[in-house]
């Protein structure tokens, strides 16, 4: 029963497999490889639209990489407060955008609004040289508390920030997850919605070590093969991501993989709300729950084997109020959770709440 | 035929099997995982002593991260004029160190002496706060031309430079293939020759991406963790490089392959040495050979199918006057080079010259 | 009548004088001069303990460069959402520090508390090597109010912060301000307290550019002539700070200085307290007043050629709510303020209620 | 007899009354004063065109705030080897150009040619992303070695940086020098030809902290008020700069200043040219006057009250070779210095090899 982490999970039989057969007899190096050139195509293709995609092997890397292509020192960069870049990277977004500061929005886990960045633009003290200028809009997709932006959702925000002269960063650590849901294409909630560059994450849903930094504006890509040089993150063997990025777009295994982590979290969230004790944070959207249950739940869980992390108190609504022997965690599922997982979970909670 | 670069090679099987087994099912993520122990604790046994040591997908992460641990951005770094740092990262160096300097020493491809060190040292302008203060000596194990450091050379390097109390880094993109050479075990070569930090190389000799980070002075490692973090070198699913390196260092699988690459570079210069238009730069010390050749027979080899790349004019002996119609090349053999390449080059020679 | 801010005052006539007299003839540059030996020493006895001083010419420079002495990039710096070195220096505290990041405390403008540090401490995710450590603690005295820290208030924020293995940065450039309002020594109130470093402003009491870094404990500078050299803050007529200095410590010429300015604004406070129309955000306690006023008085002073800045919304108690056609502003006096300037504005006032 | 630096002299009275009459009542801060506004403007008709000018208060940050305007942290910056910003300027052009790297050039203290910079340039390594790319030319005026370049080798140089896509950056610290001896205008050694930034230096000649850098063109400067704000490099009395340089300039003053000092210099070389024990390296061209002496003639001058420093041995010619008893000294000459220096030291040396 493994709730912990997505990027716990193994690699999917079909991306080892595209390693597998990629590690043979001699290659070009530095990306200078057939596979890496394949898997930039096929990103042009399900984005529709000439893409310049860049692979790297972590999530920070990839976030701060492309942040740096957006913002200039003096600038800085709004995201929600429980962002990933805000809370999991430590300084990275300063040492890759060589001090670019963050701005935090959001007072709980929930979406961001166009509202909400609008007002915080306001309230901004704009007094040049000596304020930071705001530079960059970065959103997460899914969110931090594994909601799904609406394509109507991601043009509002991005129309604020380009009207105030803003770039659009999109997180896209649990992208796959978030287009699983959506009835829409890639390009309809990237590009076609504002967004100037995704990070595309492949690590958390199938591949090894697989992120994609995919520029849709042609000119904010122009130095990013330097940049990406200088951060030591240019690989020799660029078939290693090349060929995990051909097996896990090809025939939709990404989606696959995805609609199955998700549909686990909905049996995940069917199995946890007939208990008064467990308070679901949010409804279920991809392939995220966070809960607020009592301190000796969790303790019994963990003692069964349940693997399930305890998370930020604002992580939740700021309407549950957490009680003094409660408090909020988080369960994820991945492409190889497995229902029978569930029905364990269910057997647990069942016994537990039957004595 | 390919001498072009031994990070063109793939993966050894042993090392690709690795990959795959651990590949399966959960296990703890940024580094909490069973291999990155084991591999942990299987280079403390091959170096005898308890060592810290940190995994990465690239030399230029591993080499900078490194130096970063050794030098305030008021220092400089001492090392070759050739060596990878200053010719091959772009300003890595100086985006890790905060700005260190480096300090360039050797006019050609030679290895750098204890008497060059002193000399530098001597030469350079002291008056603080003005001028930069050596904090680091780096030497290349194999040298930027495919020379081996015997035990008493780094000896006398490392005396110098702590003398001068400065650390010292070895940057051992091909260590294994100068441990193959050197009757001496890798203790030998680097702790116990007063290295203070080994950047030890396995993507070139047969892994798919990894490269450690040995610290032999725990002191130095203590927030190594944290460097690697913040340039997003901390991988999420730590198992890819744990589980290379387990199978690498497996068995002496490390230096079966070095082992293997170097047979066949002496037999390329056995293959090259009767022809007097071709002036063998170096005697071959590991698995690679500098030359000269006539610009004719560049041209040539590479349209016969020889993969061989032109190299820099100063990496040969000032003595060897490199004539107008001629250029450098480097030749570089990998654990994946079979006797037929070399042999298929013979021919090529052969007939080239019988003309 | 100038209340618009102390940085837009002249120079003090002595401290002027100090610097014609220093301006004449051969003296040691880069700072090796009679002048700053001197001044360094007049601080030592000032604060009972031999310190390292440094001059700089900028605020800026002066907070920045010590928080770099006192933290890593993967620190943070823990500092009122108000404070200079959040709002007002771009992103300078990133540069200098190589990327750490401020974490901003405090809802209004009042006095941070060891209770809402502690809060704060406790609140910060601890996973290491994803989250930033806490580092530093910088307080601003007087505070971004105008208000005074005691000793005793000091001590319990520096017994927090050191408690939970921070240094503590004392923004000071008001420090003689606060220090004329406190009955104490400066040591009471600074290394007594549990001050690391204080950073002495005298440019906006009567020096022309001026500021100084003072570090009570030796080891905490060891590297700063290189820090201070390196961001090009060391000046080669160091003669110019040091004079200065020197002028504005003598005969306790600078409290003399920042008396005359606090009792400015005590007769300001007077002067505005009859009109209920004004609402005064805190009691002066140096030589700033906040308040809350119509923005039709405002426009109005500003037409009589009263100089005076509308400030942030959230500089005043969160208990006044601002109504919407009313905003803060914030008066300043400084060593050159004279009382006929109040008592003009005390014309215009009466004047204005009468009609 | 102070023949050490030109930075340990004084202050020019009229540049100390500018200050004295600019540090009277209110003034707008941060630049935003009639000092400012009209040293701009002066710039803009002496340099018979509209530029952007910043002031501050050292040459380290004026060179390497100009050079951070001019590059990337992926370029190079070629200078000569004994540039300042290669020599005395620590890691300030890695900190403020966020890493770019210096490229040396020149053996000798001999000025640059376009041959050398042409020929360094085609030696450079061009593969991308693995190696710096040129960004920057950096040339300073008078030289190192006090010599001066002529409208012709300027042009000629920047010319070759040009057509390299380089930018061209003048360290001005001795710039007036220059200009005295110089038969041109102040355009016809800049941006005529092909001068993108000069950094005009005051300090050494009769300022007391003053260096503007000046942009002729416009798009470069675009963001300089952030990089110097960032950087903690702008003062809030701007009156300091704006009154320093108005004084400076007015009625030629500068001028003036300067051709003072070149003269007493020609005198100086007057004064050492009779005795063969003194090999002078180069003829005096403006302030500077480097020559081989012997260790004991040096010894001797210092006891007899000579301020002079020992200097680089390879900033004389490499056709002067330094005997094991000898050594290479600096005299430099400013404005304040007297024809009776000079005189006394013609009797010291009288009596010295008569003895």
């Amino acid at each position: 029963m493994n709730f912990a982490s997505d990027n716990q999970s193994g690699v999917s039989p079909a991306v080892l497999q595209g390693i597998v057969e990629a590690s043979k007899g001699v290659a070009g190096s530095y990306s200078n490889d057939q596979w890496t050139q394949a898997a930039v195509a096929q990103l042009s293709a399900i984005f529709e639209k000439p893409v310049q995609a860049f692979f790297v092997a972590t999530g920070t890397a990839s976030n701060c990489l492309a942040l740096s292509a957006l913002v200039q020192p003096w600038h800085s960069i709004l995201c929600h407060s429980q962002a990933h870049i805000a809370v999991d990277e430590l300084s990275a977004p300063e040492l890759f955008t060589g001090g670019a500061r963050l701005v935090l929005m959001g007072d709980d886990g929930d979406k961001l609004t166009a509202q909400c960045l609008s007002d915080t633009l306001q309230s901004l003290p704009k007094d040049r040289p000596h304020n930071q200028i705001p530079g960059a809009l970065s959103i997460t997709q899914c969110t931090e508390s594994g909601l799904v932006y609406s394509v109507e959702e991601v043009r509002a925000l991005t129309e604020v920030a380009h009207a105030a002269d803003m770039r659009v960063h999109m997180d896209g650590a649990r992208f796959s997850n978030a287009l699983a849901t959506l009835n829409c294409t890639p390009a309809d909630i990237t590009w076609k919605a504002g967004v100037d560059v995704l990070c595309l994450g492949a690590s958390k849903n199938g591949a090894l070590a697989l992120e994609a930094v995919i520029f849709f504006d042609e000119a904010l890509a122009k130095d990013f093969d330097l940049r990406r040089k200088r951060a030591g993150h240019l690989v020799s063997k660029g078939r290693l991501f090349g060929a995990q990025m051909c097996a896990w777009l090809k025939d939709d295994h990404w989606l696959t993989l995805a609609r199955h982590a998700n549909e686990i979290a909905l049996a995940l969230e069917q199995c946890l709300q007939p208990y008064p004790a467990i308070q679901i944070a949010w409804p279920v959207q991809a392939n995220e729950l966070f809960a607020v249950i009592p301190v000796a739940l969790f303790e019994h869980l963990k003692a069964q084997g349940v693997r399930l992390n305890d998370w930020l108190p604002n992580s939740v609504p700021q309407a549950l109020d957490i009680k003094a022997d409660h408090l909020a965690v988080r369960f994820v599922t991945s492409f190889e959770s497995e229902l029978a997982e569930v029905q364990q979970l269910q057997e647990v909670l069942a016994a537990y709440f039957a004595s």
